[in-house]
């Protein structure tokens, strides 16, 4: 695949953002690629999840919804249909004689942002700005799914002995992908994994070795539901499930910082009431807790569940609150980390070479690296800098395109590397 | 009409409940009914509404949805075509002979809550259940609409000197259609208005001559509009907008009651944030103040105002806040009163007659009632019992269909007995 | 006793504010004056009080620093001994031949505020501003206490014929000396029962014969007990009683007003945590609920109460909420208003009366009136315009001290005219 | 000094804790100890001070409640009139020969904690349990102010060639004295400091060598004022301080949690109003925020005092915001770090060695820290474990009285090396 190749798949992947288990444009676009390859073995939609840990699923109306979105962009229908469910992502294997067996994981999804209409907002200037009103790759997975398959592409052309596995990972912002993949059975032989990001406020030309302080992280769902009224006329038969999570939201953050490391909370979404004259009756509230440690999570995950509770019973309300994504904390392994470092030390495009730092936000590639790490392999996740304009999960994040074609050669690089010392 | 057809009406009118503005089917059905009369004139959509004091229009999407909805369920397309853009409410004129002007005024709309689907809400035992999911006439305006036709017939049919004018009026549960109604010029001419109501905990049989008691309401939107970040890697870079909301919610319930008479104050719809891992960077709030007097309103309204803006600086945020619906306090002159009472009480179908009594909530009426009376004429507010098994604004609530009649014989027989003492 | 004996007295009690059950002060003046006169009986303290039914009794410590403040004031030895303990207040009791037993209710207690040292603040000029700093007879108690002398002089010197007994109540303003003074036995034979107040936004020259709408009222304490912790250290193995208290508090004022009438909630005294780098470990709050029925504040106490302990929850604390003062609603009899509004319209300085107004306060007298009503007597609580600068409680208060001799001569008329119609 | 003496000192102290600028007891009780031996300087109260530095000093009738207090307990009459004003605290200077000025910190003041009362607590088992109730040793201190004569003897007892300056500092949990006595003038020749802290989580015969990761802390006062008024009868004139308070708590908590490193919060003191039934016009918060930086501490520094404002506006309230303490952060010198190091290992006492660990807290020895740096000096904060059987600052921490002297041996050993081999 060429430069310019590569360019192209970023911009109509970026074009198409969507989000978890809605990856119908992307996993088509991505498959209809790598059918045109010599692969041992494509993997599709069900076949590479575990379907029971499938977290946060939407509701059977957004994913027709985002179905049929796809369909109209023109993804291929014979694809389409073997996702449907939501059930999106793949993985790509690739067989070249005896050696190991390693792993490189990449994430698909997109985020319900408002990408920026700015004249000088790249996507906006080169015409490739999200067709998906509302919806935007403020995180650059567009680069990540390119990515996967330069390296794909990269190991292809060279004298790699061994197996390559390219997982196209969906549901990542919601931490609810990375374990479905993890416990699909396709990393059960799997020696070393790689993981990637681009960005992270590392600049162009600069590449983390092993990235670490994953924060563990917990997404949930309170329904609050209470008991509605004339808001006029009898105020006092209503049990106020607005009031319940508000009072929820004001005390969530207030969950004490912890001296073992840092923790998180955010109220992420709300959502409430019918109309101005009636005492709500049911409020939703979509939030996460993360910590530096999975304890840390765990710390932060019983305390909102307390809060939760208690102001629902403080307004005479009910809550239901569930699980809808959780990750845990994992750390890079110091021998792939050399690997990488040496590898990217090596390559004369790279300006400067990271060899740790620590991440602050959470992944559900921790899910995969555990996996591996479990069945007594090894795993490292991979910085890749560029420069981003905005920052990450903001309407004008954008990637430098260049950074795309140097994660391709520092991870190949890498991949090779590791199979020919490590056979 | 024959109580059979009026039940008929009702209960149609009942399957198709619709929001402010959006009364694009039960318009248009009423007109059908109207135009088989012999009026003296009909008046429509835009010739009904003073288009400047339109409060709380629903967006373009939304008015269109209803539109469309309104078409498939078999609306005429003639008179739909006159409400477009969301002037709905009709104005029905008859004249007979010489005498004074007098107006009845009816509300038409629906609430957005989800009808009860229990066996034995008689509307799922009836069959008439809304068939507009989570929208319902959950307080009686489908019986009130009938009641205006009802009243329409009987006078029509009787020995009446003078000018009936029925107002069916859109928008009253966001307090939204009556100011633009009050000034359309229909009430101009007007010497005595009478406005009815079904419910309001008096059981079926019993007449309210005069309610009273009317609170002064303000409906608001405030759109809150912090910055976004990724929760995890940067939570210190977001002003939260559903922070701010909370802290706004809380404390709004906590503006000090008054000792001159009753306040309220709801927040009925809250939506914000778009991804559990993004601080929120908008949350929107509407809600709704109330007042005993118009000056206990604006003391709400000023207090609700401070609290909203000092909760979005407080987060670093900015509020943007619009007031979508106001009505003022109203009184029922003593003299319409007594010649309710006295008809009522000559009613054998009516088992008591209450003389006065209080709303305890808001009405939108009090803009006709206003308007009429700053004329130098007359208005009551009447209120007509029916046995409803759940509350206002509950899933389960339901009219008698018993004392539509009732409220139709009380109403024209008071209409007919002024004209006939006040000629 | 003389218009300026009157006014001396007042001036020496309002030198002396005392809070509920510290009256040592107060009650020896008054006993010091009533034993001068030629009294049928007078009870003191013990005598006077049910001791189980005494509410929010102070800790000793306050009880003695009290006591011995008003032993250096010059309050005299014999009647402090018999006060101690906290038990204040008197009864004293007039007979004069054959005739009802009528009784006036006054109450002598001061409140927490610091009284006003402005130049133009009366009791500054006329130097008897309060000597116990952080004190105030800021609601006219002192005047009352005075016109409870002075009504008893006048009756002694008429030709009344029956029973007088004038209660000297202690604790009215925390709502806790009420009930023990009703529940004494010294008004089982009480077939009148006459309770005055100064003020309350009427002018001088204005008597309301019939004070009604008493808010029911019930004062409360909360004590939070969590954790403590060093706040930088270890900040997540504290559980924050002032975080649980300021969460009780913000949804406290959050409880919905009531359909059926006028609720009130405060949260008057607050206090927690030693340190500001400690985890609070215990947070006290002070407060209180009222209804315009007992059953609003009964409403109110059961909201608030789920509050307090939803709060505590919340922040793993645990909270102990006790009572500390209760005071029921009460409605003034027609026959004595009646009566109390025919004396006042004969007086040449009453100005005007009304027959009724509201209070929208809470008052202790209702436990009284309640008592008297039960066992078959009359009662009525009657008004006594005065010209009061600033708002009962707060620092500027103060009263127009002609009107002590208007209030002596409408409550000893209405007395005299009680024995001789109702013999 | 005997061991046994060492102890019989500690308890002493440990019997008299007192609070911030209050250490008078404890001055004095070290100067009558100081004044026996053989220094070149003894430095008292206002000398050891920059007078305008200090910070949180209390209000005179405290400070002269703990001075009768000192006198009661037997403290010396003439060293007492020395520190009149709550200028508490000494320096003692030993010279012996040429070599380097080495000063060791140690600070002398006590919590505002209630010591337990369990028959299983040391200091109620050995009888020294604090004997100003409601106040507590909870922190060690008793034991650092020992350690700091014990080091002065050894080190006068050796071979040391150079100055020796011990500085014995009041008010370190408010950060309140580190600062005064940093700009004192008495750091400006030293070119060694060492401050030391017994506990912290590490066990009897353990050492730190540099403890790091101190929190910048600031400490903060919000006085609250809004007006006051009758709960009942006039809830809606008042504006209300404590519930502009309880916004602020709830809010305070909710500053957003920061990716560069730890930051804290704490409402730590709060008080409020005058009555259960008057709306509070006036309200206190003592608080505090930390950061891992000093950046860290200024952001929520910035974002405390914008909560603290807007939830005065949001009820109408006044706010008075004033800083009464801040320390900054610090870091520890690696050259000390290894002396430290390197005497304790070699100390046959010593089982375990800890190079760097972090503290979590805050410390004010970071301004003498600082100063010694900015004068070209070294400094190294250094831990001496004991074992504590409840945390710090809370009401069961205790010290393991063995390793005072074990503190003592390495200080001192440490000392001596840094004189002899840096001369």
């Amino acid at each position: 695949m060429t430069a310019s190749n590569l360019v192209e798949l970023r911009r109509d992947l970026h074009r198409h953002p969507e989000p978890a288990w809605c990856e119908f444009y992307t996993t088509a676009r991505l498959v209809d690629e790598l059918e045109t390859r010599d692969l041992d073995a494509l993997y599709v939609g069900p076949e590479v999840l575990s379907a029971d840990d499938r977290m946060a699923v939407p509701d059977d109306d957004v994913l027709s919804e985002w179905f049929e979105r796809a369909r109209e962009a023109g993804a291929r229908e014979d694809v389409l249909d073997r996702l449907e469910g939501g059930f999106t992502g793949a993985v790509a294997v690739l067989k070249r004689g005896e050696g190991p067996t390693v792993a490189l994981r990449v994430d698909i999804d997109g985020l319900p942002i408002t990408e920026s209409e700015d004249a000088d907002h790249a996507p906006v200037a080169g015409e490739f700005r999200s067709e998906n009103e509302g919806y935007m790759h403020a995180c650059g997975h567009d680069a990540h799914a390119t990515i996967g398959l330069g390296v794909l592409d990269a190991v292809a052309e060279s004298d790699f002995q061994g197996t390559l596995k390219v997982f196209f990972q969906p549901g990542e912002e919601q931490v609810a992908g990375g374990k479905p993949m993890a416990k699909s059975g396709h990393l059960d032989d799997v020696d070393y994994l790689l993981a990637t990001h681009v960005g992270l406020d590392h600049p162009s030309g600069e590449v983390v070795a092993g990235i670490e302080g994953f924060l563990a992280a917990s997404h949930f769902e309170a329904e609050f539901t209470g008991a509605p009224a004339h808001a006029g006329a009898r105020p006092e038969q209503g049990d106020n499930a607005v009031q319940a999570m508000a009072s929820a939201i004001q005390n969530l953050y207030g969950i004490p910082r912890h001296a073992d490391g840092a923790t998180r909370v955010n109220a992420g979404i709300v959502e409430g009431g019918t109309a101005t004259n009636i005492i709500p009756e049911e409020a939703s509230l979509g939030g996460e807790v993360r910590g530096e440690t999975t304890e840390l999570m765990r710390y932060m995950e019983e305390k909102a569940h307390r809060v939760l509770r208690s102001a629902a019973e403080m307004h005479g309300c009910e809550v239901d609150i569930s699980t809808e994504g959780r990750a845990p904390s994992a750390a890079s392994d110091d021998e792939l980390v050399s690997i990488v470092s040496a590898v990217a030390a090596a390559n004369a495009d790279v300006e400067s070479v990271v060899e740790r730092d620590s991440l602050g936000g959470s992944e559900d590639a921790t899910y995969l690296m555990q996996e591996v790490q479990d069945n007594g392999g090894l795993a490292a996740y991979v910085g890749v800098g560029t420069d981003h304009p905005g920052g990450h999960h903001t309407r004008t994040f954008d990637v430098d395109e260049d950074s795309i074609g140097l994660g391709i050669d520092v991870l190949s690089g890498a991949i090779l590397d590791i199979a020919s010392t490590r056979p």
